[in-house]
């Protein structure tokens, strides 16, 4: 494809684009297709024809986004948003259009460049020191997965650089919580230190948060039993409900046995922006990196994963290879971000965090973060003001996590069974409706809803609307 | 930014990207700026003004543009080629406008199902079995990395879900040679097999393939020590010299001791859409994973690295996470890809593989593959012919290593100090004038230079012109 043909059929890409986002509350929450469904719009064989753009779009139109889940749509109340402001998407179009190679500094110093440039002002933004360097990862996920390798390498003083993890004779435990996000205990499984050394730190049975004497205890008794207590998780916004595990007490109690840090913040890191929720993570100073994710409730699109790390060159020893025909004149001047993870090469990410900056501004974010939280604040209010309806988690910032309790027949309470089933009938039949979606979760080994507001469009009146789909959907049909 | 900002803007755009890339012949290859200097460009704070899209494009232009190295550029020989097809930008636009979210099946539907798509088609188009399935991952590196958590858990049944690697008490071994990517050391490194149990197989002096009765008295003599032979990673077309490893043969002696075989052909894969190629992975078919990326030759933009695997149950029983939160009424019933590799959260990347097959055609890239292979050899017939020009390795594909044998002085031969002397000078002249670029490397303890021919814009003139460049840089100044 020439430029000038990429510019025609651009023009009208953008159109399609503009339309499609302008429309998206006509079109259903949650894609209304069948397991297969999508697939079988396609040939088996690998196709032979070509086509034009605007047969493209049509067939883009008709087969494929029936099958699109609209996380963009303002009645999505599942999972955490996933927003997508429409500023990060240019720059998501700015990097592919350029199709710069990010290898080495010297592959697109740019790349490198603005990469720094932007997560030192993300730093700023969330009132971290300048103690912290960042970097942009695809997902929390593989910043927890690098957290658990830097923490087995440090708490070994880097074995993988003779015998291996096999050739260390004591016991590597890793301490979280049974509120961690998954991508916690899979992180340390791949790392391989073994589901029986992943340590499940006692609740708080209210907050849902880490209790530190739970932790300075089973750290305690691991070191008693010459087990190293090698790294401990804390999450700040947990997934199930937004518990916020105590960061300073956390790092306090690691630091007694050198154990390393790392901060899960994927989602409530967008609250750091406003500096009225910082003490939600105090002490996170204390820590030894930071995970959190623009792409979500700020809206930068995906991928774009914040990671922080303090000590940048135990970091690059433990991921750094440094082949010859990446070597250049400039090393050891410039950073290379291949050596802050797994992927040798990357996307000019940076781009998506610039335009979003620049063409929204982040206090276009800090206002709809706030008018978020605020909604949030108002539905748990509305919820817990009715007797059938229980707010089972406190609400920190915008996940209200909820639950109905059917009117008692006999007299008699509903058995777990019976409210598990309830519970995933009536979101379920929304759900399934695509006039919205939330997100059905266990939450002390029962069904609950959680109800994630923070979608770009998602305004007071979306809330309220919801508010009565779940009135509806409870009554018995 | 609302849809009509973002379509008055995204036009805007469009046209900036369709000029860049129609413009690209006349700007250097290599960046030609310092360390630190587009950095500077940037205000040290977070920004607080907002700016317009005109002017935005005008800082893109200014600030940026001047720091990325044109790997899109005719004139560039560097590294792998790491072209980004226009009609895969597009799909690639697609994607971001669509703004879709790949944590579950439910959560992008036609994400998940695209991907099988697309990915069963590549299959086809490279000959592979239906006993393989797919995925697109970021990198090839980022697949080795799966790779070897596979081979280590594999080694172990499993032992990540029981007491973790450490207390495995047989040593267990990786074997590869010193060829292969640097990515394949990293990955073993950082599954824990320690640098002790890298096993480098001694490779043909002539075509820096791995010797299988090597590997086979390394592997037997492991096994009669009491350690296990884990896994093999084979390369086709290495990134030093493109040398082939004789796949058919590693995955016999591997069976042996019930080894896993990673295939890296992340490159040469490309090649494989030639029946006339296929040759070179011969046996791949015993192998457990192969990974080849589309973002290189193929020129799918970047990121878009393909990942099969034979033994799905496997890989998910490793990779999978099952949390409440992401369970639907389809579990069960269809893939999902978060159980596929490390992070959870996915991009809609079959759209560029999807958009670059649909407009530009397979046809068009396997002529530009073919075009691509006779202007490397016309190369290296032009180089052969020299007196002071060596050939260093063979050239099965479209990368020629180079070295040039300035004239004697005093009837005695250049040292090696001198030679490498010589040849870093002369290929870093070019490189810095920005008329072309190469990638210097070590071959043998001695640095040589790859000149490898690839890019959609590199026709056969450019070939002469560099030539011509060599030619003149290797004169006494």
């Amino acid at each position: 494809m020439t430029p000038e043909e990429f510019r025609a059929a651009g023009h009208q890409l953008i159109d399609w684009i503009a339309d499609t986002r302008s429309t998206v509350e006509s079109k259903p929450v949650l894609a209304q297709v069948q397991p297969g469904e999508v697939r079988s719009n396609f040939e088996v064989n690998a196709p032979t024809e070509l086509v034009g753009i605007e047969d493209l779009l049509t067939e883009l139109e008709n087969n494929i986004m029936p099958g699109v889940t609209n996380v963009q749509h303002p009645m999505h109340f599942g999972w955490f948003p996933s927003n997508a402001s429409l500023s990060s998407v240019l720059g998501d179009i700015a990097s592919s259009g350029i199709g710069s190679l990010g290898i080495s500094w010297e592959s697109s110093p740019a790349l490198t460049e603005v990469e720094e440039v932007v997560c030192d002002w993300m730093r700023q933004l969330v009132g971290l020191s300048d103690a912290w360097h960042g970097a942009l990862n695809d997902t929390a996920s593989s910043s927890c997965m690098v957290a658990m390798l830097v923490a087995r390498e440090r708490a070994t003083n880097l074995v993988q650089n003779r015998a291996g993890t096999q050739s260390v004779e004591t016991p590597m435990r890793v301490y979280t919580t049974a509120q961690a996000h998954s991508s916690v205990a899979k992180a340390a499984l791949l790392a391989g230190f073994g589901w029986d050394n992943i340590v499940s730190i006692e609740t708080d049975p209210r907050t849902y948060a880490m209790l530190p004497e739970a932790l300075a205890n089973a750290m305690q008794a691991d070191a008693d039993n010459n087990m190293t207590p090698a790294a401990v998780v804390a999450s700040v916004g947990t997934t199930g409900t937004t518990a916020f595990d105590p960061v300073g007490e956390i790092v306090e109690i690691a630091a007694r046995h050198n154990a390393f840090v790392h901060v899960d913040a994927a989602q409530a890191g967008t609250a750091m922006l406003l500096p009225e929720y910082r003490h939600l993570w105090n002490g996170v100073e204390g820590a030894d990196c930071v995970a959190w994710n623009p792409h979500k409730w700020m809206g930068t699109i995906l991928d774009t994963s914040l990671f922080y790390m303090r000590d940048v060159d135990l970091l690059n020893r433990i991921m750094s290879t440094n082949p010859s025909y990446l070597m250049s004149a400039a090393d050891g001047q410039v950073t290379q971000y291949r050596d802050w993870g797994i992927p040798l090469g990357r996307r000019f990410r940076a781009l998506k965090l610039l335009f979003h900056l620049r063409l929204d501004g982040i206090e276009s974010v800090k206002d709809r973060v706030r008018r978020d939280i605020a909604n949030a604040k108002w539905f748990e209010a509305v919820v817990a003001s009715e007797p059938d309806w229980e707010v089972c988690a406190p609400v920190d910032l915008q996940t209200v996590c909820v639950r109905h309790h059917p009117p008692q027949l006999n007299g008699s309470p509903a058995s777990t069974e019976q409210l598990n089933a309830h519970t995933l009938e009536w979101v379920r039949k929304i759900n399934r409706s695509g006039d919205a979606y939330m997100s059905p979760s266990i939450l002390d080994d029962q069904w609950m809803v959680r109800v994630s507001v923070g979608v770009e469009l998602t305004e007071r009146h979306h809330v309220e609307r919801l508010w009565g789909l779940m009135q509806s959907a409870v009554q018995p049909s």
